[in-house]
């Protein structure tokens, strides 16, 4: 047996992720000291308001976060901050790390913004991060990443990162609800907070997206260089002729490695034999696509206190049990492979347009010059729903580069035809 | 830039995997130098057969294993014997620890039938072991196990993992092939071998079924307690019924953790939103179910040469990379943790049955007091196409267990009923 080995934590936040954390803590102190000779012990947590009741009780609690930060007691600062204030969690962050302290985060907003000068930090003092808690809720996808594709490459990421826009998609699929009706249901339920402007306007899964590709490409992007189509750009109608087609719409996140990283978030037709085609309500998955292994998919709960607290405490003990020694483990990303994008080239997919015309002859012949003038082909057309003097119609496009969108955009609006929807399909 | 350390690689078999693993150690040896200091050096191939030409020249082989497993240079052996030769392949497995070197595995045959006795070996030796490659081909399924679910149980598994029945099964669903057709099909395509047995009988999922028990549940079941119905039992019309149903037969396993282990390994109707009832050809998934974390599943190539090798090739740089001492890495798996199985509980399932009967009066009252008397509810029953004098029969029913399973069928028998298949259904 080998020598116990205290191990003091501070933590930041009490909410309900702070609050599932340290109850795993407790209720696994025994087991850990058996298996990996850790004691851990939680010597303080920060709270913004010290007299709000508890549902533990006995913990040391601060309202001054600088308390845990700057104890040289303290090895190791779990946050579970998360939304709330994203310039005091880098502010901890940073603190926690120049002081010697291993991290494990949950904020992925901060490790958006800040992931670069972070990751360069925490090397420079040596000190462990963990971050799986930011992305992809239960799905271990950090651990994955960073014990995988060693030989090859990561060519593609694929995501549905987030669980709000992918409960509200998966009921307009399959109850025929509006986007609004939807929303409604799923703030009912706690899928979706009161103000979910950041799921649904898609910055939540674009602050993972860079995550993911800071991790996964080893590349770093700016959040400004970042476009983003909102996912409540939607409408029940386009659900329901995706279906007829064969596909689904989900909330995506494309990450792809060209000459530089190009991407995609938006609203996405999926074919529907597709793993993120098949990923509904609240759950999240993320494909891999390696140069060898090839396509690789992981599935499991976006959200929820349980699965987020859970991954955070395995991050602990993998930060923890990584030496013996006094000094805590170094970080094993390769920063000197992180190299910045400065340009990001335009994705190019096949669309899918639903648009609304008068019912009257050289209609179509319309549609059909200003494509072909733009050198776009048609693949399909179908006609919907008929009211009064007007047709609505689907069509199915090559692919097309932004421009060329919003040229077709302006001609077709010049003859009176109404855009409904402009979507992509996602390549096999 | 720390000091590089040169590490001797022992390859035991030159067949698709062991040929792409070599590879792709060569054509990493400058990144994995650049990263992890490490400079990688096959020393020597064992092969059966010297005077086979060989893609990649320049090898030093052998065809006398003992060279390379009693070489006190070499630390690491990578076995790619697969499934040539499981006593020999055991032997090998068991000299190298035993001589103190670190082993990456690919046979889950040996591990399967020899795992305890080998983990008891590899710690008391303090080597490195990777097994990744034994189940789910490019799933990192072991490097998932070992690195998370620290603070919980994980209370079932459920797994599609062996590609050949999946792909037969899958063209059988989708195409109406018969399991013959399906099979010749996978044959021609190179997904089935010549004597597909330990596929289609379910052996080979068996084997990958014990390796996950172990692994995930830290139990280890002895290979004579398990039963498995082949997956070979199954009919293209049970897969049409199931369909319209809303569901998919899928050949799966499933581990369940409740007083023993209780397992099932066969055919089994699966819901059609399920992850594994989507999950087609050949690829395979793993679905974890966690007290904190829920549902997770992994989803991916379940065989073939590069997904394979890959795996291995991240076992080796993770055992490797675990110390920086010379004395390499002791394996993380908690040995005292590993029971033992004695009794196996009798999975009870809810059960769809097609039967055949004769088209007269009294026959349905017939069937259901059958089930009556045997305490069995029918939930649905649904008449099929009618042959002559004979109709086919669909019935849902409540759970069983096995002992009434075979009463029922003998009474039915007894009855003039025949019995055309009788097949689980997964457990939501």
């Amino acid at each position: 047996m080998s020598e116990i080995k205290k191990v003091k934590i501070g933590v930041l936040g009490m909410g309900v992720v702070g609050e599932e954390l340290i109850s795993i803590i407790l209720n696994n102190r025994d087991k850990i000291r058996r298996q990996y000779s850790l004691d851990l012990e939680i010597k303080g947590v920060f709270v913004r308001n010290l007299d709000k009741p508890r549902r533990i009780t006995g913990l040391n609690l601060t309202d001054n976060a600088e308390e845990l930060l700057d104890d040289p007691e303290i090895s190791v600062i779990c946050e579970c901050i998360g939304g709330a204030g994203t310039e005091k969690t880098r502010e901890y962050v940073f603190r926690a790390v120049n002081n010697g302290k291993s991290v494990i985060m949950s904020s992925k907003k901060v490790l958006a913004l800040y992931g670069k000068e972070l990751m360069q930090k925490v090397l420079e003092n040596k000190v462990g991060f963990g971050f799986d808690a930011t992305v992809g809720g239960g799905i271990p996808i950090a651990k994955i990443l960073k014990n995988c594709f060693k030989g090859e490459g990561i060519n593609r990421v694929i995501g549905i990162l987030n669980a709000t826009s992918n409960f509200i998609y998966t009921r307009m699929d399959k109850d025929g609800l509006s986007f609004e009706e939807a929303l409604k249901k799923a703030q009912e339920l706690g899928y979706a907070e009161n103000d979910p402007s950041e799921d649904i306007n898609g910055y939540d899964a674009l602050y993972k997206a860079i995550v993911l590709t800071l991790f996964s490409m080893k590349t770093w992007t700016d959040i400004r260089k970042y476009a983003v189509v909102p996912f409540s750009q939607i409408n029940a109608a386009d659900m329901k002729y995706a279906k007829e087609l064969g596909y689904h719409i989900k909330p995506l996140v494309v990450v792809e490695k060209k000459k530089s990283i190009v991407y995609r978030i938006g609203p996405c037709l999926v074919k529907e034999s597709n793993i993120a085609a098949t990923t509904n309500d609240n759950f999240n998955v993320i494909v891999l696509e390696g140069t060898n292994t090839g396509v690789l998919g992981f599935y499991g709960q976006g959200a929820g206190s349980k699965p987020t607290a859970s991954a955070m405490f395995d991050d602990l003990i993998n930060v923890l049990n990584k030496k013996d020694s006094d000094e805590l483990l170094s970080h094993e990303l390769q920063l000197d492979e992180i190299h910045d994008v400065n340009s990001l080239e335009e994705y190019k997919n096949n669309l899918y347009w639903r648009i609304t015309v008068e019912n009257r002859v050289g209609m179509f012949a319309n549609i059909a010059s200003t494509m072909a003038k733009n050198n776009i082909n048609i693949e399909r057309i179908i006609q919907k729903d008929e009211e009064g003097d007007r047709i609505g119609v689907v069509l199915l496009t090559s692919s097309i580069d932004t421009e060329t969108i919003s040229n077709i955009i302006d001609e077709l609006k010049e003859n009176n035809i109404i855009i409904n929807a402009v979507i992509p399909f996602l390549d096999e």
